[in-house]
Order: C-alpha cells, then structure tokens, then sequence
C-alpha cells in the first residue's frame, strides 16, 4: 500500500470534509464573539444555536437546554463528576467500573485522596460488568454512578438502561453518568430512553476535530461549573465559545446520525471480515471479547507470548496504524487495566491489539493487513522466548 | 462603508490566515493522536511540540516545560488559581484587584463561599491600581495575588515586574499570577523579568482561534490539575492534545512577536487618531483613562447622559463593531465594575465606548468612524432625557 492505514480510530479520527467545511466560516470571516450585540455576532450565535440542536438530535435529548459544550471528553467527565459531587457534598459514596477510561479512573483516585469512598465493579472474561455487584453497592449515601457506555479497548458496550433502572430502582437520589466517547457515533445514543443524568461525548471520536466535547445534563441533575467566569454555556462553562469547532461537531454529529446503518452493516462486516481472518491465520491468537455486545467497528485481539508493542512497530512500518492498550495513555507501558479486569491470561494481555475502524476504511485495506498479519506474527513467535510454550500451543491447535 | 469596521479585538480578533494555514494539515491529514506510538503520529506530536517551542519565546519563558496548552484564558485562570490553592491548602488569603475580568472575579466570589478570604485592590481614577494597598494587604496567610497585566475595559497597563517585587517582599511564599489576556500581542510580555509565577493567555485575543489558551507557570510553583485523567501537557491538563489549535496558537504567537513594533507604533498612532478627534468634535466626551499607560489598540470614551448600548446599536447600523463594558459579558446590562472602581462619573458610565483596534484595521476605517461618531451623539443627545445638564455642560465646554 502507498497509502496510509489507519486502523485506530477508537484513538482519534480524521477530521470529515464536510466538518473543516463547516467550521471555515468562522475562522476568519464570521469571527464575532457570539456574546456580542452588534449584527455582525449573529451568524456566529446562530451557528452555536443551530450545532446545539444537531447535537441535542444526536444524543436524542428533549432541550437544547440539555447540552453543553466543553474542550474534550476529559473536561466533560470531570465537569459531570465534580459537579455532581460538589452540590451534594453529603454523599460521599461513588461506584464505578474496573474498565472506566483512564481519565475517570484517575479522577476517582483522586477524590478518594480526598476523602471520597470509590467502588470499583468488575466485569467477566467477555469485559461485561457484574449487575449484582453494582446493585449490591448502591447506598443512601451513593452521590454518583460513572459507568461507561462502552469500552475503548474492546468495544463492548454496556447496557446502559438496564444499569439505570438498577441505580434509580435502589436509590432515585443517585446520579447516572455514562461516558459515551466510545459509544457516539458508533450505536445509537438516546438519552431519554437509556435513563441517564449525564453523559459525555468527544469530538474527536467521531470525526470532529479535537478540542470539543458535549456534556447532557438532564434537568433534574444539579451541576457546580467546572471553570467558573462569565456567562457561557447559561452558567456552566466560562469561555469564549468555540465557534468553529462547535459548528464542526454539530455538523458530525449530523453526519453520525446519518451513518449509523452503514456502521452497523458495513464498517461490522469489515472489522468481523478482518477479525475472523487474522483469527484463522495465525495459531496464537484468541479474541479477547464476547463476538456480541460490541460497537460495530473494535476488535481486540491477543497474542500469546509475543510483545504487542513489536506487532505495532512491525504494523507501523507497513503504513498500518492500531494500538495496544489504549492509545490515549500510549507513553505508560502499564499492562491494560481493561485486559486485566477481564482475567485475560498474561501471556495474552502483552501481546493484545486493538484494530478500530472508521467509516473511511476500505475493504483494500483490510485485506492487505489481513495478508500482512500472519508473517510478522510468524517472524515474532519466532524470536519469542517462550519457544516450548509456544510449540505446545501449536500442536493444541492442530497446526 | 461597504465591508465591516471591526474595532471590538478586546472581545475577540479574526484568525489571521497564516493562522489558519498553520492549522490546516492537521485536521483530515496530520489527524493522528500525537500521544500514539507509530510513526504516522510523528508530525502531529512535532506540531505540538513546535507551538511549545513558539509560546516559549513569546513569553520568553525559560523552558518549553513552563508551558501548558488549555482551552480557554477562562480555563488557565481556574487552574492557575484553583491549582495553587489546592497545592497549599494552608494558606487561605487571596487578593485581587477590583477590575479582573469577571473570569477571575466570579471564582473568587465562589471561593469565598468555600472558606478563602479574598481582598479587592482599587484602583485610581486614571485605573491605576493601588500598590500601597495592595503591599498593606499582603500577610503570611496570602496564597496567591492575582492582578491583571492589562485591564480589558480600559487597556490600562499594570506595573506587573513592580506588584511581584512588592509580593515578594512581603511573602516570598506568596504566588503571583498575571492574566496576561489582555497584554499579549499587544506589549511584550516577559514571565522572567516581570517576575510572575503564573501567567495566563487566550489566542483569540492576538489573532488565534477561539478554544486555545496558555497556562505559563515557572518551576518553583507547584499547582494541581484542574481537568484529571490523561498524561497530556506533563500529567497537568487531561485531554488528547488539540493539535490544529496548538498549532495556530504557536503561529500567532510568532506573528505577535514579529508585529509588536507595528503595534506600538502604527495601531497606536491610529488609536490615538481616532481617540483624539473623537474627543474633539463631541463635547459631552471624555477620556475614562488617562494617556499614558495602556495597551496601544485600546480607548474607553465615555459620553455623558447618553446610552452606550444605543451608541452601539447606531454603529452596528453603519457596520462598526465596538464595544461597552467586557464584551465577554454583554448579556448582562449592570453597569462596568471596572469603570466604577475608577470612579467614573454614574452619567458617563452608561455612555462609555470601548473602541478595540488590531493590525487589520485601516486609517480608512479610523476615518470613518471619526466622521460618524459626531452625528450618532449629537442625534442621542437630542433625545436624552438630561437636555438640562446636556445644555449646561454645552455652554462649560463652549459649543
């Protein structure tokens, strides 16, 4: 291939074209701070208008009242989470899951330094969370339920309505936050149905630029502002808007929606195509996820006994972009926390990829990686260190 | 006039297309996650690093690793202040000044309601701020001094290298962070030899986009993450890294170095132009600053027992962006805090104009909003409601 693979879009995504097209505009032409009186702010307040109600239509929410505009999932995520706990400083109890992005993980470390009591689920060998241990753990004193709509790293989704009726049917007081980076764009994404309070979204994901995210925040949930200032965002987010980067996310979330069946028939076919074949051909592999319950386009597949930092470099050098762990915390060469909470067995979670796709792969693409795979596979088992282990997989499998 | 006269660049500025130009390979092209490993993310991570490299010299900080990339001059002031009082949380005293922007002023309003002492500096007439005041309020308690490098209202330069030595002295212990909002791209601003701890930036204030800000902090100041999660910007700011922005952000910054003298010198001779002969041919004008002192784009006019918004509504008619009170807090209609801690007279306040010039504008521009002021204040004048007072001051200033 002369030309890039890209193979890791659960990372980030290419900005669509219609997306630059739609932030243009305000760059240098409408550039009025919206909050301004005079005439000239009007296509630039317009246009934040119109990208909140294309993002309400996303997320399905029932006001555009509902949605506000952040930097990124991450600051989205902290808003929800401090925010939450910050109006009701008596409930000191949060639940979260094993498998939580890195980001909220982090944060709830730090709220247990101060003084926050943070429960951990888990999840079994498919990445599916444990509903009896979350039921079992929501008390009076449980402020907030932060529980991903599904995961980076193996794509498995997480039944969000089921886990709602769970949390209000034990306490109504509790706050249901889901992290939806993962989700949106990829499945449909309802707020009204799922039952949710919060819920983050990241540009980027969904080829946006980055630097953009959404939090909804239903009108029954009490938030403090994470940045505090002027009038923004009715209160909540002090800033400048970002008007071309919420004209571009209100223009991908409009081309989300209408993308929708073609991630779920045709980016599907290819991510199971690939998925399917790089199983068959090489004799050490082993999916690491259930074959349902997954976002259309992640697959996660382990190695046995190899490194999965080589795989990529090997990848890398033939144009082929995918990750190991998740690529927002590439640079920590830490075993994923996702694989682990899974149970995979060591010997698998080292050599485990993940291959993301996008609307923009091609049925070339993944062809050439599935004929690439099973050579670079062949030429690190070959210089393994568990060359016993290694034979006596080969003979199990019959190979 | 038949294009825009954009004379509001305090409340924002167009991108510059170099600007954008400097952005573009990075959004559908140079899209990787400059945090990923393979090396289809080189280029994305160098552009990071390259914008470090240029906000570095425009602030002339010692090392790249002073710089931190946020979204917003909203979010560097929050992280800045928020960070260093959680870093010590000994130390609970505060002061500010009595014009910040309201960014700074409403954090501070919620800080006292957790428990901080905050003090308030005044300032003088001319919007100078009050040293000795500020030397007196300075204790063993202070944790922090947050003064402005440039007032946005009324361009008002702060003797910033002055207030640190004065901080120092008192409390060595004692941080001092600068919004520099208002001063960078239009003076030199120097974090060494002014002496700051801290010091905040916005882009879209020198000709960046909207959504990009600078945190600069200096080695001795430890602060905590405002946004957790991610290792971005050094474990400091969560979040993938917005690598079209940071881009352009760098790029201005070099544009802004470059333009300083063009600033000093022909946007403020064209200030003082319009300023001058503003003055001249309405006799219920004055100047709500002094001469001296102020950034070179910036006037603040006041125009006795008339409305400001309706002078605003006239310009906006003709095409002419201008400003009352902070732009970034129209919406609200209270009277400007700024101009009220100088004391500016209650029926010059309501009337009081900020014209805000760049590098864009023309001295055809200037020329024409000299010739239309008179007619627009003459007309509002005829229908104010103090014809009484209007006629006595006519008859002082001998029209």
């Amino acid at each position: 291939m002369d030309k890039l693979i890209y193979f890791d879009n659960n990372a980030t995504t290419k900005a669509a074209p219609e997306v630059v097209e739609a932030m243009m505009p305000y760059f240098s032409d409408e550039y009025a701070n919206p909050s301004s009186m005079y005439s000239f702010a009007k296509k630039a307040a317009l246009a934040v208008k119109e990208a909140r109600g294309q993002i309400k239509d996303f997320l399905n929410a029932a006001s555009e009242n509902e949605i506000f505009f952040t930097s990124s999932g991450s600051e989205s995520a902290n808003m929800a989470i401090r925010g939450v706990l910050n109006s009701n400083r008596n409930k000191r109890h949060i639940i979260t899951s094993k498998v939580e992005h890195p980001c909220v993980l982090n944060l709830y470390q730090q709220l247990e330094k101060e003084g926050y009591k943070v429960d951990l689920i888990g999840v079994n060998a498919k990445g599916e969370l444990d509903l009896a241990e979350l039921k079992e753990k929501i008390s009076f004193d449980t402020a907030i339920v932060s529980i991903m709509y599904a995961n980076n790293e193996t794509g498995v989704i997480f039944p969000v309505k089921e886990i709602s009726e769970i949390i209000k049917s034990k306490n109504p007081e509790t706050k249901f936050f889901a992290d939806a980076v993962q989700a949106a764009g990829k499945i449909p994404v309802d707020v009204q149905s799922s039952g949710v309070d919060l819920l983050s979204v990241s540009g980027h994901k969904f080829h946006a630029p980055k630097g953009i995210g959404v939090l909804y925040v239903n009108p029954r949930t009490l938030i403090t502002p994470l940045v505090i200032g002027g009038h923004q965002e009715r209160g909540k987010r002090a800033g400048t808007e970002n008007v071309p980067y919420i004209a571009g996310i209100g223009k991908a979330a409009q081309l989300a929606v209408d993308n929708l069946k073609y991630e779920a028939e045709e980016v599907k076919r290819l991510r199971d195509k690939l998925e399917a074949n790089i199983l068959k051909n090489t004799f050490n592999s082993r999916l690491n996820t259930g074959i349902t319950n997954r976002v259309p386009n992640t697959t996660n597949i382990g190695f046995e006994y190899i490194e999965g930092e080589l795989i990529l470099l090997h990848l890398s050098d033939l144009g082929i972009c995918a990750s190991s762990g998740s690529a927002c915390t590439s640079g920590s060469l830490e075993p994923s926390h996702v694989l682990r909470a899974m149970n995979v067995p060591f010997t698998s979670i080292h050599g485990s990829i993940r291959f993301s796709l996008s609307k923009y792969n091609t049925e070339k693409e993944v062809d050439y990686v599935i004929d690439k795979m099973p050579g670079i596979i062949e030429k690190l088992t070959g210089i393994s260190p568990y060359q016993d282990e290694l034979e006596a997989l080969r003979k199990l499998k019959g190979n």
